[in-house]
C-alpha cells in the first residue's frame, strides 16, 4: 500500500529510539477507552484517536432516543476522562486508513506514526445490503442518531394532532421497531411508556395512548441469546405494556410510509431498524480476512494474522468463544479485550508473553420498560422488578463518571415517580415538518 | 389583504355561537406563555402555536451554548406545562401572516380563527443591516443556536490542538463577544471559566488558559442599563476572569478570520453576536406601524392601534416605559404584559375594562461568571458573592418545572465545586472539522 505525503502530525511522528513506543487506538468505546485506560502505567504514550470528542454509554442510548435521557447524561468527554492520565493523548479526527507497512494511520487531514495500533472502530447498523431502508427506517449508534429519532418520535405526536385524515393519523401513530434483540425490545418498550404514559395527558384531539407500537422479530423468539424462560417473560412484559409482537416476522422492504412483510404491509411514518450491524472497515484498511458482517478474523492473542504489532477489538473483531461461536458485540466483550490488548502490549515491551483472551462471560441483562428486567447470571436468572432495579444499579455502576451516575439515577427516580420524560426536545425546525404533506412528500 | 383558500384546521374554525370565545396566542415565550397560563380560569378556549415544541428559559440559553448545562434543563414542552389546563391546546406550526379582517391566523399549512389575537413572536439577533456577518457571528435565541456555538467554541479547542501554525493556533483561541449588554457580559465570562478551569487540564499541546475572549462594546460601559457602580463592578470581574473589555469600540467588520474595529483587526475564528435584536415581522402582518428595531408600537391597553382584538406583547412590542423610553426586551417585561393582555380579555367577555399597563420594574439582575453577580433593585444594590448567591436563586425560582430546578441546582452546585462543566458535547460531523484548512476554506 503506497501513500501519499501528508501533512504529519508533528510530535507524534518524531520518535526517536529514546522515546518510549506510541501505543494508536483507533475509537473510544468500551473497546478502545478500555485499552487506554488499562496502559495507564505502561512505558508507552499512547493517543486516541475518535471522530467524536465524546465515549458514549450505548447501552442507555435508546433512552436519550426515547426522551428519557439528554445527550449529555450518556455521553462524557473522551479528554475528561483521560485527563489525569499523563502519558496519553487525545485526537479528534477520522481515521480513513491504516499503513501496516510504514506504520502510520491516515486520518483525512494527517498521518500518525505507531508501534502499536489498537483498532476498536466499532459497527454501524446494516440493512442486509438494502441500503435505502436507511433513510426510512434509522438505527441507533450515536448521540445524532438518538436525537433524530427523538424528533421523529415526537414530531409523529405532533404531527397526528394537527391530521384532519383519520388514516393519516394511524399511520402517524404506528411506530414499528424492526429486531427483537435487546435494543430492539428496549426501545419498543420506551416508545409505548411514552406514548402510554408520559404523553397521554398531553393532547387534546388525539389520545397517545392509542398509538401502535409493534416489534417484529424474524426468529421465533425475543432476546434470542437468553435463555428460553427469559425469553418468555420479556415478550409477557413488552405486551402487557401494549407492543404487538410479530415473531417469525421478515420484513421485505420499508418506505416512507410502510413496512413490507410476506404476508402484508404495516402503515407507518415511524420505523426503528435494531436488526442487525456491520463492523467498521477496519478489515479493508488492513487487508485482512473479515467474516461476513465484516469484522476482521484475529487470532486468540487479538492480533491480526500476519500483523504482530496490529490488534482489533471490539464489536469489529471476530473472536470465537468457547463455543466456537464468534463472541456478541457487547460491552463486556469490549472492555474485557481492551485490557487484554494493553496487557500484551505491556508484556510484549517488557519482553514476556500472556496467555491467549478468555472472555469470562458474566451474563447478560435486558430491561423492558420502567419496572421489567431479565438477567441471565449462567444459571442464576432473575426477572421481573427485581431484575429491574439490578439492571438500573448495573448500568448506574457502568456509566463514566460520579456526576452523569448521580443525574442519571435523579432522573430515573424522578421518571418513576412521575412517569415523566425530562428529555422531550423536537430541535431543529420542526415547524415545517408538523403537514402530513411534508411526510408524504418524503415519500 | 386577502388570503388563498388552504386546509383549515377542523375544529377551531368551526367557531359556532354557543362556543366560548377563542383567543390564539402565538409564541410561547415569556409572554405567550404567561398569556396563556393567566387565561386558564377565563371563559376562553386558548391556542397556543409556537414553532418549536418547547418554551425556552432564554436566560440561561449562554449556559447551554458554554456546556454548563444542557439543552434539556432550559427548556420544557410547551404542552407539558399546559397539560391541566384543559381549555388550552397547543399546536406546533410557524405562522406566516395574519389577516385581521377575516380574523385568521395563517400558518405554512392552515388557517386559525380567532376571536381576541395575542402576538408574542418575540424578536432574533439582528446586524445592523450587515446581514453577511450572521454567519461568522452567531447570535443565541433558541436552542439550536447554542448547540452550534457550543460545538463551534469546542471545536476551537479540537482544532487548536491540533494546529501546528502558531498564528493560525492563537487565532482559534480568540473568542471575541460583540455586545456588552447582560448577555455578552455572561457569555464572555462563561467562555473564560470554560477556558481556564473547566477545561485548563484537557489538552496536551495547548494550554486553554492561554485562550483571549474579548468583550467588545460600542458604548463607554458595560451593562449601561444598571447603575455606574455595578457597571464598574462587572467590568472589573470580568477582568479578573481574564476577559479583555474594550469599550468604545464598534466593529466595522466580520469575516471567518478576524474581526475589523476602526482602529485594526481581531485574528479570531469565533466571534459571538450579543449587540442588536429584531422584532418578529409581526408587525408586517398587522400593517401597524412599527418602531427602527421592529417593534409594533401599540397603546397603553397593549392593543394595536384600530385592532381592538388583537394584542402585542414582549420582545416584539414597543411600550413605552414611564420615562418615555420604550420597556426594555426583558423577561419580567414579557410575563407581565401577557398577564395584562388576559386580562384585558377577560375584562372585555364580562363587559369590564381595566386601567392601561403599568410595568412594575422589580430591578435587574447579571452575573459574571462562577461567583459574581450584580443585581440593582432601585437603590438597593448587590454585588459580588452574595449578589451570585441571589442571581442563582432567583432563576432558579423562575425556571419552570419542578424537575429542571433540581436540575439544575445539583449541576450549579457540581460546577460550583469542581469547575467541571457536564455538557461538552461536539455534535454532528465534528472530525471532519479539525483541519485547519476547512477553517479556511470557508473564509
Amino acid at each position: 500500500m503506497t501513500v501519499e505525503p501528508m501533512s504529519v502530525f508533528p510530535l507524534v511522528l518524531d520518535s526517536s529510539a529514546s522515546q518510549p513506543p506510541h501505543v494508536v487506538i483507533v475509537g473510544a468505546g468500551f473497546a478502545g477507552l478500555s485499552a487506554a485506560k488499562a496502559l495507564a502505567h505502561s512505558a508507552v504514550r499512547a493517543t486516541v484517536i475518535d471522530r467524536q470528542n465524546h465515549h458514549l454509554f450505548q447501552p442507555l442510548l435508546y433512552q436519550v432516543a426515547t426522551a428519557a435521557l439528554a445527550p449529555t447524561q450518556v455521553a462524557t468527554p473522551v479528554r475528561a476522562i483521560l485527563r489525569k492520565q499523563a502519558n496519553t493523548e487525545v485526537v479528534l479526527g477520522e481515521v480513513i486508513g491504516v499503513d501496516a507497512d510504514r506504520k502510520r494511520v491516515q486520518l483525512t487531514d494527517r498521518e500518525i506514526t505507531y508501534d502499536y495500533l489498537i483498532l476498536a472502530t466499532g459497527a454501524r447498523h446494516a440493512y442486509f445490503g438494502q441500503d435505502d431502508w436507511e433513510r426510512h427506517a434509522p438505527g441507533l449508534k450515536t448521540i445524532d442518531d438518538a436525537l433524530a429519532l427523538r424528533n421523529r418520535i415526537l414530531l409523529a405526536f405532533e404531527q397526528a394532532e394537527l391530521e384532519a385524515d383519520d388514516a393519516e393519523r394511524a399511520r402517524l401513530l404506528t411506530f414499528v421497531v424492526v429486531g427483537g434483540g435487546a435494543t430492539g425490545v428496549e426501545t419498543a418498550g420506551a416508545i409505548a411508556e411514552l406514548a402510554k404514559r408520559a404523553l397521554r395527558q398531553d393532547y387534546r384531539r388525539v389520545d397517545p395512548r392509542s398509538a401502535r407500537i409493534l416489534l417484529l422479530e424474524a426468529g421465533p423468539r425475543l432476546l434470542a441469546s437468553f435463555p428460553h424462560e427469559l425469553s418468555a417473560e420479556a415478550t409477557d412484559a413488552i405486551q402487557r405494556l401494549g407492543v404487538e409482537v410479530r415473531l417469525n416476522t421478515t420484513v421485505t422492504g420499508i418506505d416512507a410510509a410502510s413496512v413490507s412483510l410476506a404476508d402484508g404491509k404495516i402503515a407507518t411514518r415511524c420505523v426503528i431498524w435494531a436488526a442487525g450491524v456491520q463492523a467498521s472497515p477496519a478489515a479493508k484498511w488492513l487487508g485482512a480476512r473479515a467474516d461476513k458482517a465484516g469484522r476482521v478474523c484475529i487470532g486468540g492473542d487479538l492480533r491480526v494474522p500476519g500483523l504482530k504489532d496490529v490488534f482489533v477489538i471490539g464489536d469489529c473483531a471476530h473472536v470465537a468463544g468457547e463455543t466456537g461461536k464468534p463472541l456478541p458485540g457487547i460491552a463486556p466483550v469490549a472492555k474485557q479485550q481492551g485490557v487484554y490488548a494493553a496487557r500484551v502490549i505491556d508484556a510484549a515491551i517488557r519482553g514476556s508473553v500472556v496467555t491467549p483472551f478468555r472472555y469470562a462471560d458474566r451474563g447478560a441483562m435486558a430491561t423492558i420498560g420502567r419496572k421489567v428486567a431479565v438477567a441471565d447470571f449462567h444459571g442464576f436468572q432473575l426477572k421481573g422488578f427485581v431484575g429491574w432495579l439490578i439492571w438500573c444499579a448495573a448500568h448506574i455502576y457502568f456509566l463514566i463518571g460520579f456526576r452523569n451516575r448521580i443525574a442519571v439515577t435523579l432522573d430515573w427516580t424522578w421518571s418513576f415517580l412521575t412517569s415523566e420524560r425530562g428529555g422531550r426536545l423536537i430541535l431543529g425546525n420542526p415547524s415545517t415538518s408538523t403537514s402530513a404533506d411534508a411526510a408524504r412528500e418524503a415519500a
